[in-house]
């Protein structure tokens, strides 16, 4: 593999000196780029482009194109594991993701496989090693996958809800029974997080979508166990370099120091909580990732480096920080603005990183 | 007026002593019910429903006669207020809530009118007095309004939203105008609220479903500023009786210190934070409104009682508990399970309120 050229996102995430505070967004290859609705126009169905190595590796490198991010994140879907699972994913235009096959008893999980990474998800693994290849040591590649608790609600709900009311009958009604399909989730997860390692990715990160719409309770039994039974499964250094682990669990602020807890490197935040609240919560145990909130991008370039300046003066100065968005970019954002933010969170974060 | 029977939701609010914890559930006249469905048959579209006093009183009584519930809700829409501004609210099947001339710029904003609420808004007022007449001093009457802010997000995305995009690019790049916006939304907000207190409801309620999306900052600023200077403005006293106020932001368990803060006599929970955190966090000075996952209902009857008993247990012994679900009622809930829940809250409680 190439040597990497640029490794701030990595020295932040395990907390050692930069000469800038590293940026990247979640969802940064995506609709808001016209040449990734181009790329998008050559595959007949969203799963397609997810499935073509080629294509997957194409829109992943086309923000770095634009922009001055700071590392790269392979072009997947959460729902990868469950489709390899069996349960027949599709997206119909407008409704977003559905299975044909959603989960309806406990004789369905018993039965359910664990995938073989190198399997059924071996599409993954070949668009890993080709976009290390194009990438060619300029950033370094995040992989993820989505939460054990994240994916059931897919899984049992066959798709989107607004009520998770099918997921959350299985929790209160069968708890044995859901976490089965959670122990095996997390074992899955492990096996494809490993395998997207050793195919290349320099650092995972758990997308917990839907952890925040249970109560405290069922986060703690239900979410946050199995990710942390992940964590303990995954390989942490893979040719003499740490893979740091980043945890983000969607309105799980007040989770935080259980979070941080599982023994991750770094923790995601969404835009509610300060950042230098979450980082005097959780002193310089883990790193931040965050928090800004994405509409912010649909104002004018000077407020958008405004709140980069507010958030960086939160955060304060020293180790640990990475700079995001609290969420994925929306697709109306105009790529001008996305150039102001990327660029700002450089130019104004130095300040912050000079030695003393 | 006829004198009140069961006064148990009122003292529970002003955190007296009562025999069994109170109970009532946000939309609890709705759609879950057939007589609902069917009254609903009779208007030609929801907002008639709301517009047509005798059929609002209809609703509003049904699940009184069903359950034991102990406080009434005017049955309405927090919408009514930009309706009565000229916004022409109506409701197209399936989409929710629509405006037919939502707010685009500020000149817009300085030319809203504060509506009388004797005048475009008296079928509300007549409503609540017919209301308060059949009740024939069963229970309390809660009246209620939208907060500001969540009134603003209406008016500004002209419906429902997922991202909130124009409202945020307002108050990002034009917070001197939503500012403007909001002012006049609380003045309209606390006029109607007295106006509905005047006409006889016992308690109001201020509904935030919106503030839970806002980043800390933007919270206190655009949101809960407002709730504060409504509860300010309130009428506290009529008849001789004081008239509870209660302040409920979905999502915003972060802000509950501020929130107990506005003068408010009671705090409505969402499911996430247990309530027994909640009242350790804030002591005594208000009473604590919750704080049951309304997908309990879901489940078994033996699923809801212990649900039930775990969060009496969560609040413990003592004053100022009104037990409520941390939403409101899903419309495919069988009332056989509302009428479990119901009962066991009054059941289960007794033994939290023995005399000393």
């Amino acid at each position: 593999m190439p040597p990497l050229k640029n490794d701030r996102f990595l020295r932040a995430l395990k907390r050692q000196p930069v000469d800038m505070t590293p940026v990247w967004m979640m969802r940064q290859a995506g609709r808001y780029l016209p040449e990734y609705r181009a790329t998008r126009t050559r595959a007949t169905n969203f799963l397609t482009l997810c499935q073509t190595p080629e294509l997957a590796c194409e829109v992943t490198l086309q923000p770095l194109e634009r922009f001055s991010l700071d590392a790269a994140i392979l072009f997947s879907d959460i729902l990868t594991i469950p489709d390899a699972m069996g349960l027949g994913l599709y997206f119909s235009e407008g409704e977003g993701p559905k299975f044909k096959n959603r989960i309806i008893n406990e004789k369905q999980i018993n039965e359910l496989p664990i995938p073989d990474p190198n399997d059924k998800l071996q599409y993954v693994m070949d668009a890993v090693s080709l976009i290390r290849q194009e990438l060619d040591g300029k950033v370094p590649l995040i992989g993820f996958a989505g939460s054990p608790w994240t994916l059931a609600t897919y899984m049992v709900e066959g798709g989107s809800t607004k009520t998770f009311s099918k997921v959350k009958g299985l929790l209160f009604e069968q708890p044995q029974a859901m976490h089965n399909l959670l122990d095996k989730l997390a074992k899955s997860v492990t096996a494809y997080l490993n395998a997207q390692i050793a195919a290349g990715v320099q650092t995972v990160m758990l997308f917990d979508t839907w952890g925040g719409i249970l109560t405290s309770r069922d986060y703690l039994e239900f979410s946050l166990k199995y990710m942390r039974q992940i964590v303990a499964g995954l390989t942490r250094e893979h040719e003499g370099r740490e893979v740091p682990v980043i945890l983000f669990t969607k309105d799980g602020n007040e989770w935080l120091e259980n979070i941080v807890d599982t023994g991750c490197d770094a923790v995601g935040l969404d835009w509610k909580l300060p950042i230098g609240m979450a980082r005097k919560r959780i002193g310089d145990k883990v790193a931040l990732q965050g928090n800004m909130d994405p509409c912010i991008l649909y104002a004018s370039p000077e407020r958008i480096q405004q709140e980069v300046a507010e958030i960086l003066a939160s955060f304060g100065a020293g180790n640990g920080h990475v700079f995001n968005l609290g969420h994925g970019i929306h697709p109306q954002i105009e790529p001008e603005n996305v150039k102001v933010f990327i660029d700002s969170v450089h130019e104004m974060s130095k300040v912050y990183h000079q030695e003393k």
